[in-house]
């Protein structure tokens, strides 16, 4: 915008501003260097609890930051609001919807999306739960499927209509699980005249021998045993052969089976950025099936020491061999990582080493239950649910927003209530209703309800 | 669904879950009725706050509370989830996208929308502020500004981006005015590195001789002054006579002007919702102008004693010669009292009488400062502030709500800031995104920001 200015400083552009990006720019603050953050979103957002979104405990914003907002104070911090199409790693420069972007070091955090393994077609039945745009679809999808249950007369449709599927059994899986199983059994108790809630089949669908596969075994079994408690139909060892808006195809050492459901719920895979692929072909480096680039101990890319691959997008193996797991921490900690080690070339000092901190792994399921592994130490039920509730709201990265989802939590637990539960963005507009009204016949015969309860 | 059960009760068919819909459902629960509300959303919106949405200061959920959580415990009351496409009168029955309904008693109260006088091509660059999603898309637009002026390099364009007009200087106008004038000046303060935000105007246009037009003038005084302390040029007296993306074209006795904007927010006019067209085809009553319909001292229409339309559909003038305003209390009073009318009929009691009861006018206009005129009593500043943040929290239907809109609204008084700024909605698609790759080359020249402030 401004005339190319002298450059005073090496620029750091960071591209995303998830954890990794977030906590890169923030350990940048007193680094000798001018960073240019680019999102394509105005917003930081806390995935770990985007489940809360989807099943209408929490609003968005509750989870979500203006990233303007968090570095409004750090004066050597610039957001850009943009899309990043492509990198030219030779001339150094980013280019993106809003022009090219020059760099002396780049890092790129640009994270995941869902992965249907090559069945693209799924995706309109089953949304993953990535974006706050998948949050409130999804909402609308499950608050939608309890609505039209209401109403329908057909029972096979009925019991298709209150069928739910989740496919995956991780952490957002198993969150997701026991979400809609509080809604089914506490939420809607009293809301409805025609259908009981309560009646709503959950079938959670995993391809692996156990739930929260990343977890200690007997973690899983516990996991196992609450979902089991809130009525939630496991499937271990049991792969989905397909989907479509009749309900899921599975195939298990037991048979093939057809669920038939109206509402699929996707927590199975996850593939890196796009713009992997994008910065693959720009270098050499490596990527994996995942779509994850390869990297260094230092998580630049080979033959580039100036950029920096971290997070969802990254695969780094140099630790314990396994890559590092695709959530906050190790995103965050790499974050930071990259930060010193910039800051330490440009004053001419040693590499900093990475060593990952492993600080547990906490899931819940439902309400006042979840596991932990903490250090080796495993613990379930109420003392673990505790904690899964302090580490998430310390980690909300706004004051107001840790207030907010504290007082919704509160009131939640005390009440069941979900009041999030708002169906928006697919009301018919007034040219839909004037055609509706041109034909003026009810699309359905007429119901004469019972008289209530 | 269930098969047509004995009729034991008339039944009451309500259509439209806003305040006069509401409040006469709430009003029916001791009544020998049975109650369905039918309304296309599944909450009721507490519309008075609908611009604070727009402006990111609350998030949709905060004004918002689920019509079947409103009613679990109302036994008489079955929530139907449908759209009404038209009525036959004669049968008794309201066609709906889920079949026809029959009714004994007809409350029709679907209230209006923003009207362009038949412009409605105006409508893609001005939308108006009646749903939850014109709020996120106005809250989408507002912010985008101010990002596309951060980046644009042609000053001219980068002014149209920092100006901001609104249409219409009423409560809502007045209200969005003052909103906008704290976010420039205060909320993005230190958020931007190119532009300063305070650099932002703001102009309310409003065709009568004054703003808040149906508040007393010397109030309408007040608000013009403290407008003008928030640097909110009002040009009264001025019509808009074209909207296109470049701006706005106004005429008064002085000329005509061209304000270039890419930001026009409509808060002119409304209409009675289309089903009031579709009710008058289906008798005899009389619309007015705005699409309202006439109706008797009890709010039936003629020659229809069973059917009663209120709220912001009907032109209810046997009191006082102006019709009713289209505004909150007397869609409460009227929901109330034809509730009282049916219950004396079925009773066979005699017809109760309408009394509108004034209870007076509030409009606030920024931060700390409000207009009340309570029952001839005039008053403004902080004083009017505070009875508005009073009422309005006292109002909201949920007490979930209620809290967290007094927690934000504290928070957003003590730093200024507005974390609900999301702009969503408009994120380009993976596929996008690979259609913008494989084009490789940026879609602007190169961009070299200045180095930071």
């Amino acid at each position: 915008m401004t005339a190319p200015a002298a450059k005073s400083r090496p620029r750091v552009v960071v591209v995303g501003g998830g954890f990794a990006g977030l906590n890169a720019v923030k350990a940048l603050k007193r680094s000798p260097v001018d960073v240019i953050l680019i999102d394509r979103r105005n917003f930081h957002l806390f995935q770990p609890l985007l489940y809360q979104v989807a099943t209408g405990g929490l609003s968005p914003a509750n989870i979500a930051a203006p990233l303007r907002w968090i570095f409004s104070r750090q004066q050597n911090c610039e957001v850009m609001l943009a899309e990043v199409v492509g990198f030219d790693l030779d001339l150094k420069r980013v280019h993106t919807t809003q022009g090219d972007v020059p760099y002396d070091y780049l890092i790129v955090a640009a994270g995941s999306r869902h992965s249907y393994f090559g069945r693209d077609d799924w995706a309109q039945f089953a949304p993953g739960l990535k974006t706050i745009e998948d949050a409130t679809d999804i909402r609308r999808r499950v608050y939608s499927a309890f609505e039209q249950a209401e109403t329908e007369s057909d029972p096979a449709v009925r019991r298709a209509l209150l069928n739910f599927a989740i496919v995956g059994g991780g952490p957002t899986g198993v969150e997701l699980a026991g979400a809609l199983a509080e809604i089914a059994r506490h939420s809607l108790k009293h809301d409805f005249r025609q259908i009981d809630p309560a009646e709503a089949s959950i079938t959670l669908v995993e391809a692996g021998n156990r739930v929260l596969g990343s977890f200690p075994e007997d973690l899983s079994k516990k996991a196992l045993a609450t979902l089991h408690n809130l009525g939630v139909h496991v499937r271990t060892g049991t792969m989905v052969t397909a989907i479509d808006q009749n309900g899921i195809e599975m195939k298990s050492t037991l048979g093939a089976e057809h669920w038939p459901t109206k509402t699929v719920l996707w927590a199975a895979g996850v593939k890196a950025s796009p713009l992997g692929k994008a910065l693959a072909s720009a270098c050499t480096a490596a990527i994996d099936r995942a779509g994850r680039l390869i990297v260094e101990k230092d998580f630049s890319l080979a033959g580039r020491p100036d950029v920096f691959v971290l997070g969802d997008m990254s695969s780094y193996s140099h630790q314990g061999g396994k890559p590092l797991p695709g959530v906050a921490q190790p995103a965050i900690q790499e974050g930071r990582f990259v930060a010193k080690l910039i800051t330490a070339r440009l004053r001419g000092k040693q590499d900093p080493t990475f060593h990952y901190k492993d600080l547990g792994n906490l899931a819940t399921i439902g309400r006042s239950a979840a596991v932990a592994d903490i250090k080796g130490v495993h613990f379930s039920g109420f003392l673990a649910w505790w904690l899964w509730l302090l580490v998430h709201l310390m980690h909300i990265a706004n004051f107001r927003n840790r207030l907010l989802v504290l007082t919704q939590w509160a009131w939640n637990y005390c009440t069941h209530d979900r009041s999030a539960r708002l169906i928006t963005g697919d009301v018919p507009s007034d040219d839909d209703l004037a055609a509706l009204q041109n034909l003026a016949i009810p699309t359905k015969p007429a119901i004469t309800p019972a008289p209530t309860k």
